[in-house]
């Protein structure tokens, strides 16, 4: 899927010998890049946006192991240019067609004493910059450990951040908000009892995606894209000094990354603008990832989907068929607890549910035996990914799925026991080849076997990795629960659909929950690296579980806008059949809702407060609005002039009513209709915790 | 094939609780064994032979996870004892049938104060005492870590002892024969370099089987029986008190093992005699492992075998096609080394070989893509299993090898990265039912992956038994290199016909070697736990690689005799095919000998002086002598009244010289054929170093 409509090279090649000091720059529209060595031959780089410094110097280098410095006494050998400018069509995603256009500029250094040879990369967009490093193949360099990547970003002022902590394990955090100098994970880890592993070492770090905002009004965001065969980078954050340098996860050695030359290493990324949507439609990340590596994507197909789910998240039912391991009864048969959800008769009920409504898939938790026993013992075998609990009749469901139109997504849950899952992963891709199953949702809860490694390091970076290489093999979609969060990769492999990584509507279900806040942070900071499966669309916002306490913290209507600002090629209607029956009329927008787009534009975000966003259904003139607030109302005009010209459409709007609040009323809405053009200046009010979302189809 | 003669039960229960102090013992012949609990509640036992101690009050119990005391505070809840006296026949083996003779005691305890349960089983033998710990179920215990094994051995004096180093990696290093206080190992660990991998953290730890000898004549050999998901027990040595405390190789955090309870530990064995052939004629090992788990065992059968490997060991071809990775020729072709001894003329010439003489099995080495750098990188995917060298046409050796009457073992060098292996285990099976292997030599040369991990820690121990069953569904036979040393599993997976985890005749190609005694020790130690394919029957014995100084340290009729002295059912004719027809009348022996056995005679045996042992062939009435000397001449006289009565037989004497010895002229061996019967004494004159090799046929 690379078309390449214009590509402009144009090639300088410098090439000077032990000279150093001077300043080697790169720069396109507003961004530019300097890169030097400082006196004693330390690589550095800095990078400002229409002339303000956004980065001062920084260093760039490694300590490799056995404390071998690879960061000093480098010399320049010389530095090649290039530019481009092409475009590209995505598999699937926000817009059909996507830009890639930046100037390049590679430095080549040679390490004095050692004759080590290291090239840096840089290539300025017009909306930031990334660089990442290359250890050319060469005598000196051949097998090498990383034990520490000393990239750093010296940023200008105590920003505000939007940050969760620099957690080895997870990034299923609430978001702080906060000056970089008052950067403190401990208290957020230690009461975040909600998440079952938590390893956060440094009280000091953050994970990337990190939002910024400086006092000035310039939205800087700071990640990194294509991470493959490398630990991920976290920041440990400077409080004085507002320096962030990376921190990259551990082995269970400690050590970082085990490589071989030539290799180079995932970009690091900064994305800058003085306006916020700017943030939200930059396609840098994926620019810097390669283009799809499935040749014939035709399978690959976005879709909406329903679950047996939450039902057990909320208590209603149990994910096990017995209430303790190993029951058994007098017939030495598993002994049924009578709420065990995945059961066949419920799962036709489901098939009945998404097929009347036209909702292609339909995911089913729980359906394999282990679920008893299995979280939280570290034990290698837990889930054998083919064998059904008694009560659920694969056959059965398969045909009667078949028969109403209606895909079944897989359910893996490793418990985190990759090694386990790497054994069986061919045997549980033939079985869902056997049964019709064309994508799968993978988990991995718990703490990591291998023992001592860790969710976000090399080694489960390239697990996760195999996982997709292998459901592409065998023609499955894949969306990965618990694991690092993405770097752009599903530009490479667009049958990795979505993944979590990142806080979702569930922890409503088993926590304190997400703040009203939490989805207008989400786009900023976990989603500039890919798609998440959110799971949004809960109807009943109270009284869903025993816990009278639990609730989710946004009105109906907001639920329905996140279809729209929360961007994934795998959306779940995530609520019961029979909460959606109580509101089909509501339920209308997620049945018409896309999950593929010819065109996207950012109508008005501010991390925090709230997005807007447009989106156009990909080949189809159908538009869909969402709009989403924090804690307070909000009244927001969306101008519609991206419609066509001298073409009426009927917008039909999904509000929150006049009294709506997601703290007292959040199930209150409205849905009117008004016909719109391109002229329209469309009046959005927004409870606090709202949302609108708004279909507009042409007359 | 477990057939049960005679079984007599006596089953006896005494329950009594909260009495603590009195004596339970369980005893068998000349063998006693007492356990107690001592005033701080903490489970002590002690073994006597013939009245003599030979294990003094020792503690049994473990810590567990997070300094959890799990040796005191108990008290006895009561003990059951009964007795079997059964016979069973192996699959394969040195006898056909096996008693299986034993008093058992079983005492209950409970920890005062945290109510978990604890069951101690003590099996006393005519000829030692094996114990284990049991887990029973139980709510107190479920989910557990063991952070250490606090069993001791206390000995009675200042033994001699036969030991190697306790490396966590390896078990290839040469013995060492010391008084115990005398044991350090870090002079022998710094100085083995030719053993790719050493880790031993403690300089008085010692593998085990370790082989004792008191001053006033006892042998003791202390091992384990039945390791299975649990760590190996290495024996820490106090050079004062002579106490042993078991010490477990820990994973990458430091845990000995990850359980769920039930549970029981391996057990761990003191196998007793006044008389050193006991201690080799003792099957107490076997009978404490399960039977066999493999229904059909139709398809195993002990096979010998050439081999496209000593060639590469000793530098006269490679391993590799390559003189180094990524080669390529102006066609982008790896760049032959025209030295790649897998190549299929080569292999052929090994099949023509094989198949005249009768001889079943070939191995080829290196004839899969990967050998230029496969080893010491710490790197995942080196090799695949399934990818020939261009000059390894592998239909075309099949089809020969089926032809020629010869099968084909295949070989898996992992280079100890398990993780990978794992991956593809089942498509290197597939390979191999593919074209025909009905056997697998597997290979862990190197660092472990999962890192972190050792050669003989759990998560290891896991993963080769996860080969032997793998294997065994797929009807493959297996022969591992480089694995923890083997506990007796071979009863209950007889397709696991050897392996490596020893210092084997390689050692003489390409280190100092081993020495002129190592053969006589090996039995004692390394082989009581099961068979090694030590790789014998090196006809040319210098001058058979560039460095003129290496040799292997016997004579060439020992070498013979090894194929006796060194049981296996897997036994490599280790030459080269032009070394063999260069005297093919010796090689007539290694012809002769068969690798499965109906019975064995223990001659005569001192642990680093001599072994002689007989063997009558599987249903057959030819016998089998092996005779082997250390560096001393020596002479023999064996008693052949194990012959049938009335029958007379020609016996063929493989025997060294006259002027023969391992120094200076090693390859000199005399042939004589003599009438022998059961009343004759043969008397055995071996040279320094050397041996003889006898075979008994009916006349």
């Amino acid at each position: 899927m690379f078309s390449k409509k214009a590509i402009t090279v144009l090639f300088s090649v410098f090439l000077f010998t032990g000279v150093s000091g001077q300043n080697i720059t790169a720069e396109l529209q507003k961004l530019k890049m300097v890169f030097t060595l400082n006196k004693g031959g330390v690589p550095v780089y800095s990078v400002s946006y229409d002339q303000k410094p956004i980065i001062q110097q920084s260093t760039l280098g490694f300590i490799l192991a056995n404390n071998d410095n690879f960061y000093s006494n480098f010399e320049i050998l010389g530095s090649e240019k290039k530019s481009i400018d092409e475009t590209w069509k995505p598999v699937w995603g926000e817009v059909n067609e996507i830009r890639n256009h930046y100037g390049q500029v590679t430095v080549h250094l040679k390490q004095v004493g050692t004759n080590r040879l290291l090239d840096i990369v840089f290539r300025v967009f017009a909306d930031g910059v990334g660089f990442r490093y290359e250890f050319p193949k060469q005598p000196a360099v051949k097998y090498f450990i990383v034990t520490d990547e000393l990239t750093q970003f010296n940023l200008t002022g105590d920003h505000k951040a939007f940050w969760i902590p620099g957690d080895y394990e997870t990034n299923e955090y609430p978001y702080a908000t906060s000056k970089l100098s008052e950067i403190d994970n401990e208290e957020l880890v230690e009461k975040s009892t909600a998440i079952a592993v938590r390893v956060a070492p440094d009280r000091y770090a953050v994970q990337t995606p990190l939002m910024l905002k400086t006092d000035d009004g310039l939205y800087i965001n700071i990640h990194e894209a294509a991470l493959v065969n490398y630990s991920a980078m976290q920041l440990h954050v400077n409080d004085s000094t507002y320096q962030l340098s990376a921190r990259l996860v551990p082995d269970a050695l400690g050590n970082k990354a085990y490589l071989h030359a030539s290799f180079h290493t995932p970009w690091r990324t900064i994305i800058v603008s003085n306006k916020a949507e700017d943030i939200l439609a930059s396609k840098m990340i994926l620019n810097l990832n390669d283009p799809s590596a499935i040749k014939n994507t035709s399978w690959i197909k976005p879709m909406k989907f329903v679950g047996v789910w939450w039902e057990m998240q909320t208590g209603k039912g149990t994910w096990s068929y017995s209430d303790y391991p190993d029951s058994a009864d007098a017939h030495g048969k598993p002994i049924p607890n009578g709420r065990h959800s995945a059961n066949t008769a419920n799962v036709k009920r489901y098939i009945d549910f998404a097929s009347k409504n036209g909702i292609k898939g339909l995911l089913v938790e729980g359906w394999n035996t282990g679920w008893e026993d299995w979280f939280g013992n570290w034990k290698e075998n837990v889930f054998d990914f083919v064998t059904p609990y008694p009560d659920f009749d694969v056959k059965e469901i398969s045909n009667y799925a078949k028969a109403k139109g209606v895909e079944m997504i897989m359910h893996n849950e490793t418990s985190a026991f990759a090694t386990n899952y790497e054994r069986q992963m061919d045997t549980a891709f033939r079985f869902m080849n056997q049964f019709g199953h064309k994508a799968v949702k993978t988990g991995y809860v718990g703490k990591i076997i291998p023992r001592g490694e860790h969710h976000d390091g090399q080694w489960m970076v390239n697990h996760y990795l195999r996982s997709i290489e292998k459901a592409a093999s065998y023609h499955v979609m894949i969306d990965i629960h618990e694991p690092v969060r993405p770097t752009g990769l599903q530009r490479t492999w667009p049958n990795f659909l979505a993944c979590e990584a990142a806080r979702g509507n569930e922890y409503n279900a088993f926590s304190d929950g997400n703040a009203p806040e939490h989805e207008t942070i989400l786009p900023f900071t976990r989603l500039m690296g890919g798609p998440m499966d959110y799971t949004p669309g809960i109807f009943k916002l109270r009284n869903y579980t025993a816990d009278k306490t639990r609730r989710v913290h946004t009105t109906l209507a907001k639920q329905l806008a996140l279809y729209v600002t929360l961007y994934s090629p795998l959306q779940m209607a995530a609520d019961l059949p029979e909460n959606y029956e109580a509101h089909m009329d509501a339920f209308q927008f997620i049945k018409d809702v896309p999950v593929d787009w010819d065109d996207t534009k950012i109508l008005a975000a501010e991390p925090g407060d709230y997005i807007a966003i447009a989106r156009k259904g990909k080949e189809s003139n159908n538009w869909f609005l969402g709009a989403i607030t924090d804690e307070n109302a909000r009244q927001l005009t969306a101008d519609l002039s991206f419609l066509d010209k001298n073409r009426q459409y009927t917008a039909t709007n999904y509000a929150d009513a006049a009294d709506a609040d997601w703290k007292t009323n959040p199930e209150a809405y409205t849905i009117k209709k008004m016909v719109v053009n391109s002229t329209t200046h469309l009046l959005l009010k927004l409870a606090p915790g709202g949302g609108a979302a708004v279909s507009i189809v042409p007359r």
